[in-house]
């Protein structure tokens, strides 16, 4: 039957994401949840659209929360399109403006998932690296990059489509600056995504520059920010005359009428985010420090997670370890580049339970 | 900035769903929703999830549901995909099977969300018209016509993917036999999708089927059969190996928590849906009854709508009267086809109220 099946998709090996146990106790830090309960005002208005009832269709535009996005953001609705998910809005994209044969970018190491999405897509996607101090080198901001094969691929007009940049990146929790962020939108053919599934805990973010230049669009997610990763909601933002494109390729009923009400009671509860944040930067700072007191190398996070590598330690077998006592971490290992631990920000005490089997294994490491 | 805009995007219209008041009380009988609330079982389940909280990233693979299933269709859970409603299967299925420039098939008049899906796929679609009494003409199922252009269409090598079928059909609510869709299947040179959104409102379905020939697909939404269009859940049975390759396809976390629970204890409320099934023919039978005594030409109904021609009677008009008086139902008018009214199944009341406003034009046109 595989003849049947396109074959960019019987090639690709598919997106694997973090492992997600449904049952059980575990500790878990390796997809990046936020460990606290969402605003109770969002399990409330839960309970209002189940009295309402759901045997209706919901809104195709998500109306409700495109208005309430729209007011705090200072633009008017329809610079604003709803997602399934951030995945949903990335699919989105990369289905609007990169074609079959064409050419997305993406750094590395990054979110792997916009790999996956080219290959879907029939695309092909290019992995410019990062420098080693988590900056970004400046063949990411040009067309061409003088590699033998690039005037080939100008003759045959498979030409750069869409470039996807994280920020703050994943795994390693660093920002790029809003002002270089702009440079690289100017000097590039095609559009930006700035991907902002974390920027909630960074010090800034770049949702004003969509104003500033219409080829940023600025995407984000209710999973990390609002406690909401159960719920499936995540928008982009971009000028009109590109969100009206992206409108007919979005599923005609993209989000429920759950998601939508729910994603608008979150949003609303400025006051919550604002607690939550306070609490999650706080033990980010606290993991930060005692990883660094173990000899881990730790970059300065802007993001609810952190990345931590070691010069000496092996760091396969203390995921092994953790995972062993009911704790998950992710344990990534990227070609050319190493291995590391990323380490998503906890409460306190999931924090503490995390770095003490940590700092246990590395005093007396088992079959190490 | 439409130059950044993939042309195959910008070229289309976008497929526009029925209208979708949030507001308001209108007798909404245009987008087939089912006019009872769903089983309550389903809103206690919310209701537990929602205590549970949501801040975890959902069972990427809806495993509660897959095993639900399962158990009731007799196959194992790895032959079933779920997605975020059938609209989300049908793009999975679009994207996994017909690749940039080759040909998907659809009958017509029928579901044109279907050509909308080939067009953001930058692939054709073909449409093979139904014959006058709404049954297939032989060159549905036959890889290529006569047609001038289509020995040209094989040395390209575009060929025919990926095959859809409502079954019932809308907008007529008619039914191909089970042994016709075998057939169907045995002849054609790709797979064959069953689209069985209105399938528990007839007296048979395909489902079996798929373990007989592993060409059939069989696609469901829990939309109108479970009173859950709000929700958003649908799902594709097929045997394991196109299941597989279509998981690379779907989205990592398609299906969010609450559907999957919700969803989960729709289907085990075998009770609800027998009753609901029985309140919902009895109705369609009045409905019908009542609009061929008035002259209207209403083919024998399998789904939860039926379809209305009138040999003299202009039926826009009738269509804004309606809306006029608080009754949405859905005016469509096929090219070299005709027009009609689709009116959903709604409670006795609401049935009785749109076919009185009816009787009422008809007896005393306005403008007409």
């Amino acid at each position: 039957m595989k003849r049947h099946i396109r074959p960019e998709v019987v090639s690709m090996k598919g997106y694997v994401p973090g492992e997600q146990p449904q049952e059980g106790e575990a500790v878990k830090l390796n997809t990046n949840e936020n460990p606290y309960r969402a605003s109770e005002s969002v399990y409330e208005t839960i309970c209002a659209v189940c009295t309402k009832g759901l045997s209706r269709y919901p809104d195709p535009v998500a109306g409700a929360f495109r208005e309430e996005a729209a007011r705090q953001f200072g633009v008017s609705p329809n610079w604003i399109l709803c997602g399934n998910g951030s995945d949903d809005i990335l699919t989105i994209l990369t289905r609007t403006f990169v074609g079959h044969g064409e050419l997305l970018r993406l750094p590395s190491p990054s979110y792997i998932l916009y790999r996956s999405l080219a290959e879907i897509q029939g695309a092909r996607s290019e992995e410019v690296r990062f420098n080693d101090d988590w900056t970004l080198p400046h063949r990411f901001r040009v067309e061409f990059h003088n590699d033998p094969d690039d005037s080939a691929a100008l003759r045959a007009g498979n030409r750069l489509r869409l470039v996807f940049l994280p920020n703050p990146n994943s795994p390693s929790g660093t920002v790029i600056s809003r002002e270089e962020i702009l440079e690289i939108a100017e000097s590039l053919p095609c559009p930006l995504v700035v991907d902002e599934a974390y920027a909630t805990f960074s010090e800034f973010n770049c949702l004003d520059l969509v104003k500033k230049s219409p080829k940023i669009m600025v995407c984000r997610t209710l999973s990390k920010s609002h406690s909401l990763a159960g719920l499936r909601f995540g928008y982009v933002v971009a000028q009109p005359e590109l969100i009206e494109q992206m409108l007919k390729v979005k599923d005609s009923y993209n989000c429920d009428s759950l998601s939508i009400a729910a994603a608008t009671a979150a949003i609303a509860d400025v006051e919550w985010l604002a607690r939550n944040r306070t609490a999650i930067l706080a033990t980010r700072e606290r993991l930060t420090r005692r990883m660094r007191a173990l000899g881990f190398s730790v970059p300065e996070s802007h993001a609810n997670f952190t990345w931590n590598t070691h010069p000496e330690v092996p760091l396969r077998p203390i995921y092994e370890y953790l995972k062993n006592n009911g704790i998950l971490v992710r344990y990534m290992d990227y070609p050319g580049w190493g291995d590391g631990l990323r380490i998503s920000v906890g409460t306190d005490e999931q924090t503490d339970r995390c770095v003490d089997r940590i700092e246990e294994f590395i005093a007396n490491p088992v079959g190490f």
